[in-house]
């Protein structure tokens, strides 16, 4: 075996249908870990249980992680394993896996041990142990990033193919642009938190590193169950990577609200990287972060504080040396709270999502970057927390709104360090912000120097559970209805056209304008639309949307292929006008927008 | 104008229908409420401006609830009168109306005064205010109950026609099983809370009380509508009554979990209730109530009393002699409660919502006493924190589970009392209680000795998770392919007829046979089809399996509703013969089949 056996799912399986034995894949993991030499990845070194457990791993067959390395941060129970959550005194050996840890171990997945993390998960800074500190895989001067820093840090130097990180306030993602790999923060409750030690109950969720989107998100995808025994899952339907709509809507803040602490650095990585978001047809428009902002504060100001009070319990009180000194502070500031001041705190919150529900109307997801700059170990010793809380302006409002995001590496900013943005988007958004992320990640896979894969192209297809919809006016991606499809967990799956037997008629009502689209025994001409995946359970609340004279019947595709899609009821079209001329709706519409400004440029001047 | 007019809305529509005058009506109201005598109803007592509202109310066309009397509780804003919430020192003249208060003037309402409550809706009594204490409309040994005491007793005395009142945890209910009326709570978030203070602003709704359930549905979903300002307010569908379902599964306390504290007549009452629900079709089936009284307890001993301390600010402590001084004793326990205290009982809800959502899996509602018995004003006057925890019991989970619920007078008790039950559903499912609910109401209306009106006809509904769908083909029931809807999950809900626009055409194509129904602009007719429910899971299944040119999209019912039905391409019908004649499909095909067997009785024998 190759000593540089890239730890990405595509190489290793590739490795493992030649014939590679997982046992040599795990020596091969540790022997890279002997080699780093960093103390302060793991807490807890799983070498022995691991190779054990690849020599028995048995068939690969129906197993999709079978033999794939991991490490889990150490605020997860693995069974056998010491849980430390980074507080010794805290220690204790877990009997049950937890719940995500069960579904990767039974997909195949080897645990290579627990890795350190800021105490209690409270930071993002990754220096808040007892433990040695991980280095930084990139760069020793800056600090590893957390509070997921061991999960990271194993991932950036390819010791563990992917790792388990959890996030509350940013924690599975600012490590993740500090270390130039992916940081995949799902959707709260669509991992369960069964055997994870909480830090903000209401807030937490596990999230998870990789080398490459694909890699996180399939992992993603694995982990994800509905757990009964979790109040705080939640049924979301299976997800699975698709191609990306062609027409995103994508939101940034404002030059005025960019923060970026004075680097012009990351501010122009930052627009270089829209730049290259718009090649890719993505509509990037400019929004005005002070609400994000106004919820991030909420967070460490405000009541939450207290969740991670609630979570210690009588330490804080009655072994406070038993913390490091610094998440004491914090913590103990949830003491002084009161209930008064935590239902307030939530009603400012009802408010504030409100708000930010309505700035994002029309939108399909924002884009940030995913820390405003780079925080140095010595400044963190010099100021525990300022550094600290400014590398949460992008990732502290992310949960308590109730956002899915994902941080994906995106080159090298002009200094030579790794770029990072992060896709954030409604709950439920994680697939949608997957395929946004493959658009713009590059760059080497860490701290490895591995080539990047070549990107999977998403198929295209529908997959059970859900019915492909043809859909030719509204509802194609960047129109108006477009969000309707979104919201019921529509996937777009390509752009297509009908058989030449079709006229486009544009109908009386609106807004929104809407076509209908007739079949012709002769005289049609093939119209372009778009296939969307729609989840099966979706199908009756779309169907109760759609007012007459259009409803969904059998569209016959130039393919052969016969799928269902938007029809018309012949009193529609009567007396509508045939815009069948234009190919497409979108087209039609673009014509009159046309038509529109001429009639503007030549009015008279009054 | 007779003096005894019925303040029910069919009564006092017919009233206006026979050229009735809206002030003669106001006039009668408050001619009434002097003949009542209890000083304790009203706080404001509005009658000025009533009758010259009523002079001014310009012309009826499109005003639902023109001339309909109504007064409000004190803790809802009306422009131009005093808001106490009972307690005087804290009294301003609204400048506003309330969101509700809007809508119910809008449509032509009439606000006689402001109603007497527990003071700031703290309590289930009525007698915790500063004002006269209302008395009970049917026995002033009775408490009137609360905190909506003077809303419940206004409309059981017949003074209103309906009222607003407010629930938290039981205060738009008890005073209705009190007072032999109808409670409506309402699903949280349906009716905006702007203008109405807060008791609990996560658990609040404002509660409407009528004689009738139709009554009291009718002004709910005129009241109800999304309130951009109210960032608990929902964007729920507008709700509708008239059909009941067919088969409903019910589920109620065990005897061993009913609590009635030793009252044999309410347990023997509350069986009678059950007995007759069964002979609707209904399945009563047995729960046990624990984990439901677990959420209750939560509810005062748990950390939402800071919920109302934190509605209360300052008052409670720099003006605590402004309060009643149960209210305070109260409202100040939960200024000793810490933040931890709040969010750990919030996770100890997540959990226990997640049990009471297993328990209710397959059940589509819950039916309870409204309370467990009678309590008396001496009672109360000598304890006055236990008798009203213990009216608490059917109701203080309701809000903190997000169900909604009706309570509903069902006949006299054994010892004459008002016999009273409250049907509890999931968020959402106001439509379905009140169809439950009309299935058993009876008695007389509150303490005014006029007669019922006759109830809505019962027809079958749909259920939340089903579409109704309208087939007028070889899916109706008995015909070809009816079995597909059956097979999956459909369910009949009635005959209905289109409105007269359609056409109905023998497709070319089967078997089985098709027809297309297709709408036109003249020269249509009434088709017959049926009316079926499909749960949505299946709709897309149901749709896969349609061939072209059918498809579902919206069909014009007679009833005037729109609902999801087959639709055909205006090519389907080219050519087609038009079968409309016969009035729909089935008696086209009993006349085809007709014709054959008179052809073969008249054929020549070979």
């Amino acid at each position: 075996m190759t000593e540089d056996l890239p730890f990405t799912l595509p190489a290793l399986r590739a490795a493992y249908d030649a014939g590679q034995r997982p046992e040599d894949v795990i020596a091969l993991a540790y022997a890279r870990l002997d080699a780093i030499g960093d103390p302060g990845i793991l807490i807890h070194d799983a070498r022995e249980a691991a190779l054990a457990a690849a020599r028995v791993l048995g068939p690969r067959e129906g197993k999709p992680l079978w033999g794939i390395p991991f490490v889990a941060k150490d605020n997860i129970d693995v069974a056998g394993m010491p849980t430390t959550a980074a507080c010794p005194d805290f220690s204790y050996v877990a009997e049950r896996d937890a719940f995500v840890v069960e579904r990767l171990l039974s997909a195949g997945a080897i645990c290579l041990g627990k890795a350190n993390l800021d105490q209690f998960a409270t930071g993002l800074v990754g220096v808040r142990t007892p433990y040695p500190v991980p280095r930084n895989a990139l760069d020793p001067e800056i600090v590893p990033g957390g509070s997921s820093s061991g999960s990271a840090v194993a991932v950036a130097q390819g010791f563990a193919c992917f790792s388990l990180g959890t996030d509350t306030a940013g924690s599975g993602r600012v490590p993740a642009a500090l270390n130039g790999i992916v940081g995949l923060k799902p959707t709260l409750g669509a991992l369960s938190s069964s055997g994870m030690i909480p830090a903000c109950r209401t807030l937490d969720t596990i999230s998870i590193f990789a080398l490459t989107v694909s890699d996180a998100f399939e992992v993603f995808a694995l982990a994800q169950a509905e757990d009964p025994e979790d109040a705080y899952s939640r049924g979301l339907p299976a997800p699975s990577l698709s191609p990306v709509p062609p027409r995103l809507k994508i939101a940034v803040p404002t030059r005025a609200s960019l923060v970026t602490d004075g680097d012009s650095v990351q501010d122009a990585s930052f627009h270089a990287t829209l730049t290259q978001l718009r090649t890719t047809g993505a509509e990037v428009v400019e929004l005005d972060f002070e609400p994000f902002y106004e919820v991030a504060r909420l967070l460490y100001e405000g009541a939450w504080v207290a969740e991670r009070t609630a979570a210690l319990g009588a330490r804080l009180t009655e072994k406070p040396e038993t913390l490091h000194p610094v998440t004491r502070q914090i913590i103990s500031s949830g003491l002084n709270l009161s209930a008064v001041d935590a239902f307030r705190a939530q009603y400012r919150l009802a408010d504030l999502r409100k708000t930010c529900a309505e700035l994002m109307t029309g939108i399909d997801m924002l884009c940030v970057p995913t820390m405003p700059r780079f925080v140095t170990v010595a400044e963190i010793t010099a100021d525990p927390i300022g550094p600290n809380s400014l590398l949460g302006t992008y990732t502290n409002f992310v949960n308590l709104l109730d956002m899915s995001g994902i941080a994906v590496p995106c080159g090298l900013r002009a200094d030579g360090r790794p770029a990072s943005v992060t896709f954030l988007g409604r709950a439920g958004a994680d697939a949608s912000l997957a395929a946004a992320a493959t658009l713009i990640e590059q760059g080497t896979l860490g701290a490895t120097g591995w080539a990047r894969p070549p990107r999977p192209l998403p198929s295209g297809e529908s997959r059970a559970g859900e019915l492909p919809v043809f859909v030719c006016g509204a509802h194609m991606s960047g129109m108006a209805l477009n969000g309707e499809l979104v919201s019921l967990g529509g996937r777009f799956l390509k752009a297509c056209l009908t058989t030449p037997s079709y006229k486009l008629y544009d109908l009386a009502g609106g807004p929104p304008k809407r076509p209908g689209l007739s079949r012709q025994e002769i005289g049609g001409r093939a119209i372009a639309g778009e296939l969307w995946a729609l989840p099966v359970a979706s199908v009756g609340a779309f169907l109760e949307g759609i007012p007459a004279p259009l409803g969904l019947g059998k569209v016959q595709l130039q393919d052969g292929s016969v799928e269902v899609g938007f029809i018309c009821e012949g009193i529609g079209v009567e007396g509508a006008e045939d815009v069948s001329e234009h190919g497409d709706w979108r087209s039609y519409l673009d014509h009159l927008a046309a038509a529109r400004s001429r009639e503007a440029a030549s009015a008279p001047v009054k």
